[in-house]
């Protein structure tokens, strides 16, 4: 460590850091970008992100009291640098690693964590919240939020800023504008951000005037020279009460380089001494310093495995024989069906690479919708669409659906439009952790009355319910599948409309029922294949839906059988369980059910498969509840 | 009806509203103003919001051509004029009664109400999506959103007008000004719509110029005649890009008086020539035309009845001996907890004077925060503050709260962090229908790890419970209750702690158990008295938590009883009713257990206890359900 990294090494925690002298900084943010690329390219993480606030991450800990000092990373996953400087330099080698780093800043890893992100949008609102907190317990300390300009256009974000602004509390919120999310920025803000930027507002109105003094110059000669002075008088003036942020109670500085660490800690020194709210605009490149990620930025937003050297990403050739991505079905076959139907549309909130809606923005541009970082608006805009007529696709990964449960049940269920919620990334997604498991959302949408809740086993089932979907409802309609890879290779086959609520029998036996929803069907297929060679024989159901049951099979099964096991890759509390808990209550029967799925309890990181055993619902955990219940008989 | 209202009479359509000259429409919005305020005096609904945009209605409806041209209006309850101008003038004097109007547009009540709306900040999202489908189907159409200043601070409204801004499809949006929603408006955005209603920006910068220019008069004596000159030219392009509007992609246009009518059809008249995003600003005043609306304004906001001539709320005379309303005892009792306790804040979204939070706002007005229409804010507001040692009492009606359920779980639950939630009016709302109906709260909330869930019977539970939240956890925890009143007038007892996740018996019998959460206890016991006249003897119980469930009482009672009823004023999909469920089965038991509640459908208006009834869950609904299940046997 100490050979590459002499600066690093000899850094234990911001005290540390700030000994430095200022003109060390540079040459500290390259270690710490060394350092940075050195490990993700060995242990995947976000790569981009945290290598273009480097500068920002030192500055922030030079200047600022940490931890006194508060400070919340918005979306988190760029927050490495933070990490590293903050005593985790040697643990970093283990981020994301089951039991090792998270990924995301967490309050309980370390007092420099302020507040634990994950999702976006939210650090405003957190930052502005414990500046309050300071004030009422008389502490003097700033609170600095740190934003992209992808995250500022959440609707919470500006909430935030709405609030934040007409209060006087001791808030810096920080803009780190480098154009783009995980795909490049969506919006009006962008173009004003741009705009601001270059100031092009600021020099169109001087050449007007300028073409105008031009004319007038004849019959005034030293006006031009006049103007030019009250121009110059006039110019911050203008400029800061036609900035967005001025007008809504901040004082704006910037836009300033990221890059700069020097000028950065200038900057931050002395915005330290200026109460009440501050907007600092700073400019970053994502994946700055080193090239492949700079020339790449959505693919090296999270690259996987990948060579230092080359640039090449390791995990990314591709393999004809493996099973797709489930996001990778979604994507073709959303393709399939809008050729075939002129009413389909694909909407997504800033996951159109996540959830492969790029491949229907690559086939047919004005047919998809990238609406930015807005999930209410995702769900309110495919309500709008649905009301006149267009069936909209509206993709959103399981965990960041949960922001616009409103707008599911007051915008779309509520009027029975037809909507097809596509939810990627549901149940238990692996190394990202317990900010994005997709863990409860079989439950908090079978609530919703009026809505089809639908979970493939495979491949083939997603493609067969999309086209259900679209083909034989005229209401709402949720769909969700995992994170990660299918296991049908030959997956390709032509769509076929599945009967709303209708389940399918996988196999027969006569001891044990075992009902399964989604990709856990694989689990209990496993399960059922040992209990045979043990001299059991379980039936096995993919019921494909959480709403409705089927009643049929419901009532066949409850007849013949007195042992039931429910298994999701979903909350135990209130999910598809639970729903067959209820069905049985209410149809008079009661088989014992044992139900395995997520318990009640928040989720680590780690690999799907570890995660999955952790929580009690592989096939070792599905073959060994059976064996319980035989033996409890 | 034709004598008092000569125009409004023969108008039974906007197609006859369009054939009145144009100098007529101010003697017609007389007429609808003063059949809106008969109507809504008799029949309590919302005045002050519709009073406001009687013209703008009018002007509407006669510009553009509805229903091919879409009208949204946002929050919905400002929508009588336009309910009274399509067709429903006179159902509207069944304005929110049981089976009568709703009182939110809904799209199955008229094809002019082209998108329902109860819930604030949707329509420019709704809007954007209808202008999208129009283009993607070759139609030629206006889609406008109509919106509150108060509405706008919700982030989704700021989702969609930075989508908006960035497309091409012909959407406008009108901003109805009136500097309140039911409480006074609140951020940043406010003062800044002040300012570029008063130009303050502008008009410092020219004095600021003006100045500069006395003093360079002696140098150049023309200076100041050529600089007024190039003052014009650039005015108008100052004001513009200077505006956030335009920033963000809009053609800004306003502000004008929104109580002028003819103005208005001639401005709407020429921005339906003018195709892209356009946003007017409209300045209006909630309760126009009615004096003791626009003195009292948060009052008449939904004032109940009143006596048109003077003014005088018939509903609000004080009766000492009723019991409380709910809200009033989470006021006082927040008020006393912030007395004892300087870690107390209340933190709310608009809703101060519907939660009763003005009651602290009033005692110790630096403890609470009114925080704009902006739920997700209020909820990581909140986190932030816990995060920092505060206690923050967050209260949001239930069905608001589905806004933040991301944020609950995600900035609250997640990180263990200690915020109170109080969710009013839980349960069935009654007269505001299935928008506004807490139908789902106890279902959410329950299936959030490290969550308490609690519901209280009555008024003294329930400052028991929030004294309980404040003094014996360290976490989230939330209490839900509902909207009206309670039933103990000497409500007014020292609070005491309640053990979390403790039941209490509040009646004993061998024949059934009857479980219950919440004011179920007392349709519950009701039942009981009525079952115990027929011979059959109950046990009844409050449960008081969801979560923590009473397991040592559950014990008992599934080893005492094979009948069991739960009832619940909450959603029976995944509620409380299916918490026992899941307990009874990992618990190993079976008893019979019918469930009463909310069943899986949306609820429409009416008064509570009809409601009730309707869905299955009265007193004599558990009777009837209890007689069947002894008739079963």
């Amino acid at each position: 460590m100490s050979e590459n990294y002499p600066l690093l090494s000899k850094l234990d925690s911001p005290a540390d850091l700030r000994l430095l002298p200022a003109d060390q900084l540079p040459a500290l943010a390259d270690e710490l970008r060394r350092y940075i690329i050195e490990v993700v390219s060995a242990r995947p993480g976000h790569l981009g992100a945290s290598l273009g606030v480097v500068e920002l991450a030192v500055a922030l800990h030079y200047v600022f009291d940490t931890p006194n000092d508060r400070l919340v990373w918005d979306v988190g996953h760029q927050a490495y640098a933070h990490k590293i400087l903050t005593g985790r330099r040697e643990q970093f080698r283990t981020n994301r690693q089951y039991k090792g780093l998270s990924g995301f800043p967490r309050r309980s890893e370390s007092p420099y964590d302020a507040f634990g992100t994950g999702h976006s949008s939210t650090s405003i609102s957190a930052a502005l919240g414990m500046s309050l907190a300071a004030a009422h317990q008389g502490q003097q300390r700033t609170c600095v939020a740190v934003i992209g300009d992808g995250a500022l256009t959440g609707g919470m974000a500006f909430e935030g800023l709405n609030h934040g602004g007409s209060l006087k509390s001791n808030l810096l919120v920080i803009l780190n504008d480098n154009n783009i999310s995980i795909d490049p920025s969506v919006g009006g803000l962008k173009e004003y951000l741009l705009d601001i930027t270059t100031s092009r507002t600021y020099n169109r109105l001087k050449d007007e005037a300028w073409d105008f003094l031009g004319r007038l110059d004849r019959i005034a000669p030293r006006t031009r020279a006049a103007v030019q002075k009250i121009d110059n008088a006039v110019k911050s003036a203008l400029l800061k009460q036609s900035n967005m942020f001025e007008s809504m109670g901040f004082r704006y500085f910037g836009p300033i380089d990221g890059h700069d660490v020097q000028h950065l800690t200038q900057v931050l020194s002395d915005l330290k001494q200026i109460s009440g709210p501050k907007f600092l605009h700073v400019h970053t490149v994502k994946g700055k310093g080193y090239t492949p990620a700079e020339l790449n930025q959505t693919a090296f937003h999270a690259p996987g495995l990948f060579d230092v050297g080359t640039g090449q990403r390791l995990s990314s050739a591709p393999s004809e024989l493996q099973p797709p991505l489930y996001q990778d079905v979604f994507g073709e076959t959303l393709v399939e069906l809008a050729r075939q139907d002129e009413r389909v549309l694909g909407i997504t909130p800033a996951m159109a690479s996540g959830c492969s809606m790029t491949k229907l923005m690559e086939a047919m541009p004005h047919r998809a919708y990238d609406v930015g970082i807005a999930e209410q608006h995702a769900v309110t805009l495919s309500a709008g669409l649905a009301a006149d007529g267009m069936v909209p696709f509206c993709n959103i990964y399981s965990t960041f659906m949960q922001r616009a449960f409103d707008q599911v049940i007051h915008d779309v269920a509520l009027q029975q439009l037809h909507v097809v919620f596509c939810l990627d990334r549901g149940g238990l997604v692996g190394d990202d952790g317990p900010t994005h498991h997709g863990a409860f959302d079989l439950a908090y949408m079978r609530m919703i009355p009026n809505m089809v809740v639908a979970a493939p086993m495979d491949e083939v089932e997603l493609r067969n319910m999309m086209y259900t979907a679209l083909t034989t409802v005229n209401g709402p309609f949720c769909i969700r599948y995992p994170r990660g890879r299918g296991v049908t290779p030959d997956w390709r086959r032509p769509m076929e409309p599945i009967e709303i609520g209708r389940a399918q029998r996988l196999r027969s036996g006569d001891d044990v029922a075992i009902l399964s929803i989604g990709i856990a069907a694989h689990a209990a297929i496993d399960a059922a294949k040992r209990l045979s060679d043990s001299g059991v024989e379980a039936t096995v159901v993919d019921m494909r839906f959480v709403k409705p049951l089927d009643e049929t099979l419901l009532t066949c099964i409850a007849q013949r059988f007195r042992r039931i096991v429910t298994v999701e890759d979903g909350c135990l509390v209130g999910g598809f369980g639970s729903a067959v808990l209820e069905w049985m209550a209410d149809s008079g029967y009661s088989p014992r059910i044992v139900r395995l799925g997520i318990p009640d309890r928040f989720v680590e990181h780690g690999p799907q498969a570890q995660l999955y055993a952790d929580c009690g619902y592989s096939a070792g955990d599905i073959y060994d509840a059976v064996v319980q219940m035989i033996d409890d008989k």
